[in-house]
């Protein structure tokens, strides 16, 4: 049992590029779907030089293009739109992410590849959806993250509104449309129906922040506001980040106590060392220790910045209490779990070399699909044009004199 | 075509709770599976109650299981476990996300369930991995944030870790699990493979942060740091978050150019009128920029104090640049674009009464999928046990009278 021949035979056209639809296409190809990438034939996909552009593959684009293969096609020649049309023929499913219009404006619009395979499942993902006041406007993860509310209800209760440092305007929105791919692929291995899917990054961002909208409902309406390191709602004291013995910029552990349980709040003090204010009126309800909110805090951070945030993590832990130490990206790359469970892998790449980065989290059977390295920009030209269409190598020969694939 | 007939025929026998699993199976119940809640005969769902508990329904609860059945058994009597694993006998997915160990300790563990139904796609949401330092555990959506390497990245440069609004650890980890359940059944529908998948909330949460890592690796190794509304590794300025007219919490817009794309820069510096800068060395590349980044800062503030938010997006937008509006939850739920194009939708409730929610965001044939209500506890008792198990009338009012099932 593992993961990787689950979508074997699933053909995708991937016209996309960055991160929202490679993310997508990249969650199949784990999955065993044969993810072919038109790329152009100069660049390719711009994210090959995400973050500085070298003579080699940006880190970013390894990452999201893993398992997939390349195909460079001039889509300004009139046999290049040709040849992406006999590919979309045969595929089962289209994807593009382009500004709003390109890919109508290409002539590979939905309408024309429909009228060529009436059972493709024809995607796409776009910043702002159709009909909304927004739809022209170009969006990036940072936009939709502005535009969905999620910064609203990111950042200090007194501060600007912050980033996440998740992109979950690119591969949040990625996630769900690889999940409306394979629930209309269901029905297509069923049925035959095609189908024409379209996901905006901004409408993405409220399913992630439902709970936001229910806060907003409790409180007679009034916007979520920002909570710091707490819930959207503000949560039953002590809740959030306490500093931890060290004094780094992540030194902190995270404490959860719920309202439901009452248990926590005594169990914590125990942990603590202060069995003297069990039942201390100032906090023995949700309620008082709401109303003393600076007092508890104080009297947890005393106790905590005595210990390690590991340490801390393992005492207030092991009291059935929700706990967390803050990670960093470097702690969590040394922690050599990460790789002895398969969740971080070694990509080995022909040009950039060896690259350590988070594979597909889900284990099947124990073991997660194997990453294998992202293309190189036209590596899988000829391999794609013999066993998608079945073209002979002389016809692939002047294809490729033409400089109509790369 | 629309979505909500994608998965006909898909039986999932659901025992979750919370969130990271209701998301989950929310998903695919939108797009037709059959997912019918286990739930216990006192309270159900803890979800049922969270926010506060009433005599009806949290809005926590509706939003994550609409579109669900609910079957209440007791699970501490021997008929009740039986009961189970008969539905599990006809199940084709089973989930679960309860505490480490908790789910073998009713007796309803994979090994178990394998041997009663080897086709089954047996699913676990937990809070650590096995093989984790962490793996017994318990966590919540913030615990995984901050174990997960998010909360590091979240948060003002000079301030604490911050907890991102949207709730990664649960409804990200729930759309990963999706997608490997329907990969897993693609295969199933081929092969008749069953599959054992398993999903920890700290693993995923690397999978939506795969940027900081590789910001890492550009920069010799260290730590990703948190940088406020800017992207995890700082990008060229400007970009941010810009005061706006109004000085309310989320009066902001988010101004994004591009190190890519030069020609960002002089056409803001004409949307704001300030020409004269054209060319000025210290600001003409982006190193210049970064260089004299506060003075950039300053330059574009003066200009967004002067126009409300909309505008401000509106102007920048309009000459191609990347912009976005910090819009707030309330903004949002008053925008009727998002009712209009089924973004939002109400769920009409029989107890609760109408509830404007967010469905799923992905449009189906240009619509999204029917928001139905959540299931009262136990409301679909009757109709489970004579459908998916044929019982007939006096066994299933026997079970009641015995009060196995509610």
């Amino acid at each position: 049992m593992s993961g990787e021949n689950c979508l074997a035979g699933l053909k995708i056209l991937d016209l996309t590029q960055f991160e929202a639809g490679p993310s997508c296409t990249e969650a199949l190809a784990w999955m065993g779907a044969d993810v072919v990438k038109i790329e152009n034939p100069k660049v390719g996909d711009p994210g090959r030089s995400v973050g500085g552009k070298g003579a080699k593959d940006a880190f970013y684009f390894l990452q999201y293009n893993s398992n997939k293969r390349s195909v460079t096609v001039n889509l300004k020649d009139p046999r290049g739109l040709e040849l992406v049309k006999d590919l979309a023929k045969t595929a089962d499913v289209m994807i593009e992410n382009f500004a709003p219009g390109a890919i109508e404006r290409l002539g590979l619009g939905f309408d024309v590849i429909k009228a060529i395979n009436p059972a493709i499942i024809y995607c796409q993902v776009k910043g702002f959806g159709t009909g909304s006041p927004f739809e022209k406007n170009l969006a990036f993860d940072m936009i939709a993250q502005a535009c969905g509310g999620l910064m609203s209800i990111t950042g200090e209760e007194d501060g600007p509104p912050c980033k996440p440092g998740a992109t979950i305007g690119d591969t949040g929105t990625g996630m769900l449309m690889a999940i409306s791919i394979l629930g209309a692929y269901v029905r297509r291995l069923r049925t035959g129906q095609g189908e024409h899917l379209q996901v905006a990054m901004q409408d993405s961002i409220l399913h992630y922040i439902r709970n936001a909208f229910t806060v907003m409902e409790r409180t007679d309406g009034k916007a979520a506001p920002r909570a710091g390191s707490k819930t959207v709602g503000g949560g039953n004291p002590p809740i959030g980040v306490y500093p931890c013995k060290g004094g780094g910029p992540n030194d902190y552990v995270y404490i959860y106590t719920s309202a439901a349980n009452p248990e926590h709040w005594t169990r914590l003090l125990k942990v603590m060392g202060r069995e003297d204010l069990i039942g201390d009126p100032r906090f023995a309800t949700p309620a008082a220790r709401t109303e003393h909110r600076n007092e508890v805090d104080r009297i947890v951070s005393e106790w905590t910045i005595q210990h390690d945030k590991c340490t801390a993590m393992e005492l207030v832990g092991s009291a059935t209490i929700p706990a967390g130490a803050v990670l960093d990206t470097l702690e969590l790359a040394n922690d050599p779990t990460f790789r002895e469970r398969g969740i971080r892998q070694t990509m080995k790449h022909p040009v950039v070399g060896d690259y350590v980065m988070s594979g597909w989290p889900v284990r099947f059977g124990g073991r997660t699909p194997e990453v294998k390295p992202a293309p190189l920009l036209g590596e899988h030209g000829e391999q794609v044009l013999s066993e998608w269409l079945h073209y002979d190598a002389s016809r692939i020969a002047d294809l490729k004199n033409s400089e109509v694939v790369g």
